[in-house]
Formats: C-alpha cells, sequence, structure tokens
C-alpha cells in the first residue's frame, strides 16, 4: 500500500498531535491541525481566537449550542449554523490538501471522513487509558479549575458529538482507521516508529 | 513491556485465528481457542460438539436461548444457565494457562477480560471491512445457504453480546485493548509482524 496522506484521530490527552508531529519530522510530511484553523481564519475573516473557540476545542460547550447561537442571528452565513459553516471551510481545506499532492499528516477535523474517497489515505485512532491521558494533560496543558478526568471526558464527548454530527459515524469505533493504537501502552515513540514504518512499506 | 499471553478477540472473518497460529509458531508460544474447547470437554464430560455447538460457535442462537433451555431443566450445573456455566470452566481453564507461566496465544473466550489483573498481557482486536470478511469466509468455511453478509453480522452480534454478558464491557471498543489492526488494510503478514515486534520488544 502506498501512503500519502496519514490522517489521525485522537483521544484527547493521548498524545495524537505529539505523534502526529514527530511522524511529519520523521517522514518529511507537511503538518496540519492548527495551522487549518489558521489558514480559516484568514480567508473567511473570522479572527484566530474566534474559530478556535467556536471548534473543536470550545471550553463548556457543545456544537449545539453554536446552533442555537447561530439561530439567534438570521441571516448569517447564508441560514447556515456557525458550526456547519466552519465545517464546510475545513472541509474544503483539507480537500485542498489532499488534491495538491502533498505528502501530509491531518490530525483531527474528521479528515478521516472527508477523505474517504481517496486513494493512499491511511486511519489512524491514537487512545490511552484514563489515568495515563489525565497526567499527560496536566503536564502538557497544566492545571485548571476542572479536574483532569471532567477534562478529559468532556472532550472527549465532544470530539464524538462533533464526528458525529459530520459524519454520522461513531467516532473511535476501529472500522473507521486502519489501525488503533494505544499510546498509553505501546509509548509515544512505538506508535511513531508503528506508524511510519507501515507509511513507508517497510 | 514484557509480554508473555498474547490475547487476540477478532471480528468473524478478520483472519484473527490465523494471526494468532502464525505468532505462536513465530513467537514459539503455545497456541490456545478450540483446544480450550477441547479440554473444556473432557474436564465437564459435555462432548467437544456439544462444547462447541453450545459456545460462541453457536450457529442461529444467542446466548440468550440457552438460558431459557437450561431454565427449562431444573437443577442442572448448580443453578447456572448452560452459557454460563460453560463460561465458568473456560475461565478456570484461562486462568490456569496464564498461572502456569507458559508464554502463549490465546484465541477469543474473553480472555483480555479474564486476564486484566495480569502483567504481561498484550491484548490485541482484529477487525476488517465487511468486504474482506464476507470474502474470507468463503474462502476459509465454504459457501453456505446463509448469505456471507448476514454471516458475518450475525456472528459479530453473538460474540458482541457473549462479551457484554460476561464482562459487562463492549466488544471491539479500542479501550480495551492494546492494539487494534485492520487486517483487510494492512494484510495478515503485516499483522503478526506488528504483533510479534512488541512482543519480542522490538
Amino acid at each position: 500500500m502506498s501512503v500519502k496522506i496519514i490522517t489521525i484521530s485522537r483521544q484527547f490527552g493521548s498524545g495524537g498531535r505529539t505523534i502526529g508531529k514527530a511522524l511529519a519530522e520523521k517522514l518529511n510530511f507537511e503538518y496540519y491541525d492548527r495551522e487549518i484553523i489558521d489558514r480559516i481564519a484568514g480567508e473567511t475573516g473570522f479572527s484566530k481566537d474566534y474559530v478556535a473557540a467556536n471548534s473543536e476545542y470550545a471550553p463548556g460547550k457543545s456544537v449545539f449550542s453554536y446552533s442555537f447561537e447561530a439561530a439567534a442571528t438570521p441571516g448569517v452565513m447564508n441560514g447556515m449554523t456557525t458550526a456547519d459553516y466552519l465545517y464546510s471551510v475545513q472541509r474544503k481545506k483539507v480537500l485542498e490538501i489532499a488534491n495538491s499532492g502533498k505528502k501530509c499528516i491531518i490530525v483531527g477535523r474528521c479528515a478521516d471522513y472527508i477523505l474517504k474517497e481517496f486513494d493512499d489515505v491511511f486511519n489512524v485512532f491514537i487512545y490511552a487509558d484514563l489515568e495515563f491521558r489525565k497526567n499527560r494533560i496536566v503536564q502538557t496543558y497544566g492545571e485548571s479549575d476542572t479536574k483532569p478526568e471532567k477534562r478529559v471526558i468532556d472532550k472527549d464527548k465532544k470530539r464524538a458529538a462533533n464526528y458525529k454530527h459530520f459524519t454520522d459515524r461513531e467516532w473511535g469505533r476501529p472500522v473507521n482507521y486502519d489501525i488503533c493504537l494505544n499510546s498509553g501502552y505501546l509509548g509515544i515513540d512505538k506508535c511513531v516508529e508503528i506508524i511510519s514504518d507501515i507509511a513507508l512499506g517497510k
């Protein structure tokens, strides 16, 4: 199998972004996650902070609340909700990247679903047990007023709801991916090695 | 990490047993799947055919139907249902094997759950898309009166119900396993290589 694009879906705190960045460096692939948001921000006129707050990373809000907010602002974005509009722009960007032929890693953004008709795409899901992820988010993002367990569970609930809303598929079901790696058990480095070996056809 | 026991859970038709057997040979581990049923048959006085028919491989029956049958036969097996009794014997055997210290592969039998408190256990889930599995069961087991798609889906429903009944966990959820491999994408040989490399600490 030939691999030109690696999509990485990941539980919060599993190290999926770290794995994606390490892979991009090792394989000399381009890397996209927040960068995509930056580009969207530039293109649509949304500020970077606005996009970040209204995209997957929104703290304490579900995608549904954006729908209500957008519904309360008639005429905005041709009748689309904020979340739907952001998704449509993200989807377009992901497709543009894929069609450019550049080898790349795309973290999140429902890229596995958006690129499901493309050849040469390798879909990865990174997960880990709760204890590992709790510790990792505190190390990576620091403490907050909310307990780590709640932060992890809430974020994943949002990711699952987001994915379901836009793809009508269950987030984190193995059949959506080509491999699912427990980074808590395998370690970040081993995950990078397994994925890069597959991408390189080793 | 040290690996002494590899448990393999698998979707029907994904090649999980083939992978298990290849791993046993490559790693010089003992291999258990039907062999466990054979031993149970010897110990409990159930015939091999009876155990096979009333265990996971039962065609066209759910575990619940056995409960009704057993309930209709008062006094059988200290009030346990047939399915529960078989599971208790299987569980005992799996624990005996694990406690023996022999390095081994155990396919199915809820071994990932039964051995969840043991160190040195590596839990694998093998899956593949429906098309791959349909083709594989026809190649492996031949045609039957039932369409391949229905055979695959029915069998997995039974496995999921069985697993849920005995473990109260969702079968095929990544978090129950250390790695989940799509054999349809990766190929049987690559799955064997990835698992054996991890088991050998490579």
